[in-house]
């Protein structure tokens, strides 16, 4: 059983949207073994997606189609499918309904073009969409299974979790294919593969690879095994053997990002948290109230990007700014310590450094960033060089400071080098 | 002369990275009227990349590889490169030096590995890495044109920016394809459809396209004509006709986010801003400052979670919370008025809300969002309904704040909705 996954919309091939929904699909069909084969993406033409949908159904036993079907006139794949099944579109009751519902819960009239969708091909079974007003449809025919979704990620999103990957987990037989990945933080790539040394020997017939990027360096293990059972053995015994070389390293298993692991770790233990950031200007705490309940541990985060900013919110001396510079040892210890005591949390933390492009001076170059963690007992301080792109220090600064407190909290040496990549 | 990009690495095909390059390489062979027909992704295996060499350079004339370069055993595209132009490796002066000086910016010591990635095959032309170790391989054969470019986004567009698209814009003839965004927010897909009419007379033989997203809805204008000031003319007319219609709800042309727009005309009008986020928690001020510059303007952004913060940092008086509940029009209000005092500012802008999935009420659900803006003359507030999911609910509230301040500033009339998609 195989899969072909087409995308439709020019802005794929001219690259003004990313396609981030093949990616998404084919991690969701590996994760239940059936490998994706065909990855292509066909601008908004009928008679190309036409094409593409024969071609599709010829190679593969699932296709999987996304994009195309807003309410716009440049949305065409609803008559593509239409033509391909030969059928035509009839009104379904709890489809219209789902969009009365969406209409009225973002406060919007109901206009044509929402009466427009709740049409769907008679031949296909609607997907409700819990989030948009366009349905997706399955089609079954000749041991093929053909669905077809909208391009919105989110709309899309819930349609594999909730009703394609359960209709597709009950059709896989033979092999299964596993993956596991493990995030880890604080190291460069060459510096993680020298510590885990011989490949062959941590495998041992599974696959290892290294996936770096400025938040780390993601190690993804791959295994194969008639059941899921004896694949996730082989994946345990693989992450044991990374896990004796490299355990500090490693703050998720899985694609959970150090907010996550972080979030949870302040609620396990009851640690209330307070945020003072410079360069980074708000990521720290963007990141973590993307976390559901980071209400219960996030007390505040103060911006303090102008100097009088940190004297007044967070108490920094006028005179210490004045003596060190904005972005030194002393600054940033006083800024987690004011933050602390300021907001009345268990930790403090804080973040002040050049993001640049401009700013920068021999002494204190672009990329120089200062991160500071204080708790009742003790302030301590890490000084680091994120080089010279903004989003990239920004982003490596976030990372290295909620691996401070992760390390703090779980009482992991803290290297000189915390570096995130 | 068409292009073929190949993205090379197994965590494409199961979904585990985003193929961002291939989307961005599109973008920018399309700006200069080279058309990508071919997408494929392929996995780390050799014998699969040398068949997709071979099958790219007999269909296109452009081939663009991304992947594989990096120093550990899974990356394998330099050793096929080398099999496939039947040459051997040989190091090369500069890129050592760029290598040397990359780890020493990042104070990491020198390594076998890093010996490695200074290394080119003999036939082709390297291109230096900027912002990464690995070089970049630039091949002319039979006027066929093949490029190798690290995986790693950043280093990549840097090559292309910087190398790849001054050679291609060499070579190209004929008719020119042009693109244009205008990006909106404010007001729902099918309403601006609505607003707009027509297509064809909007148009007049150009190509308009409408793309969705919670930011707000960006249209696309596309032309062909012999000459790009032909082709531009005609974009220009097309966008004069949208305007006429529309011309309130576009802050942008071009790929360019709201933030970049607001820090201009913050700059240009000499005005400072300070923000309060509550359910943002802290996206708004990331947003601002991932502009550089921002601290012309950015004063403080106090990320006020908990009601305590709301006290203590922005004097909102306790008994309003205790009265109206934190998500009210009142304490939104006392939020933008409070962080303009505190932080002497002349703009303040808050955000309250629910971002959810838990914490909303009959009276209160989630998605309920107050925005509120205060300057010396006035404090405005506006009611949003965001939808159910948290992530959504942020992006949301942040573009719908920042787009307040931009209709203030510029005088334009806030609509009752000022939902962004």
């Amino acid at each position: 059983m195989n899969a072909y996954v087409i995308t439709i919309g020019d802005e794929i091939l001219i690259g003004q949207v990313l396609n981030t929904n093949a990616a998404y699909i084919g991690e969701k069909l590996s994760s239940i073994g059936i490998p994706m084969e065909y990855m292509t993406v066909v601008g908004d033409d009928e008679a190309k997606i036409l094409a593409e949908f024969k071609r599709a159904t010829g190679l593969a036993d699932v296709v999987l189609v996304t994009g195309g079907l807003g309410p716009t006139h440049d949305d065409v794949t609803r008559s593509a499918v239409c033509k391909y099944y030969n059928t035509d579109l009839i009104p379904d009751a709890n489809v219209r309904a789902n969009v009365e519902r969406l209409m009225k819960h973002r406060n919007l009239p109901w206009t044509q073009a929402a009466e427009d969708q709740a049409l769907v091909p008679r031949k296909a079974t609607p997907i409700l969409n819990q989030h948009g007003t366009a349905p997706g449809m399955w089609f079954e025919e000749n041991e093929k299974y053909f669905c077809v979704m909208p391009g919105v990620p989110y709309e899309m999103k819930a349609m594999i979790e909730n009703f394609v990957l359960p209709r597709l987990s009950k059709l896989t037989h033979g092999v299964i294919l596993r993956h596991r990945v493990l995030k880890t933080t604080g190291i460069p790539e060459s510096f993680l593969a020298h510590k885990l040394g011989d490949v062959n020997g941590l495998t041992q017939g599974a696959r290892l690879a290294f996936l770096p990027s400025p938040k780390g360096v993601r190690l993804r293990i791959t295994a194969n095994a008639p059941t899921i059972e004896e694949a996730d053995k082989k994946l345990d015994e693989v992450e044991m053997r990374i896990r004796e070389k490299a355990n500090k390293y490693i703050y998720a298993v899985g694609e959970i990002e150090l907010e996550v692991t972080l979030s949870e770790l302040l609620k396990q233990k009851q640690l209330t948290l307070a945020v003072a950031e410079s360069c980074t200007g708000g990521l720290i705490g963007d990141r973590l109230t993307n976390i559901p309940g980071s209400s219960s541990f996030l007390i505040a985060d103060v911006v303090a990007y102008s100097n009088d900013a940190k004297v007044k919110y967070l108490n920094v001396p006028e005179s210490l700014i004045h003596q060190h510079g904005a972005v030194s040892k002393e600054v940033a210890e006083a800024m987690a310590q004011g933050v602390r005591n300021t907001a009345g949390a268990d930790i403090g933390i804080s973040v002040t450094g050049i993001a640049g492009p401009s700013g920068g001076t021999p002494e204190k170059p672009v990329g120089l960033v200062w991160v500071a963690y204080a708790d009742a007992n003790e302030t301590i301080s890490l000084k680091f060089n994120f080089g010279d792109e903004r989003l990239r220090v920004k982003e490596r600064a976030s990372q290295s400071t909620m691996e401070l407190v992760r390390r703090k909290i779980l009482n992991i040496e803290i290297a000189e080098q915390l570096t995130t990549d």
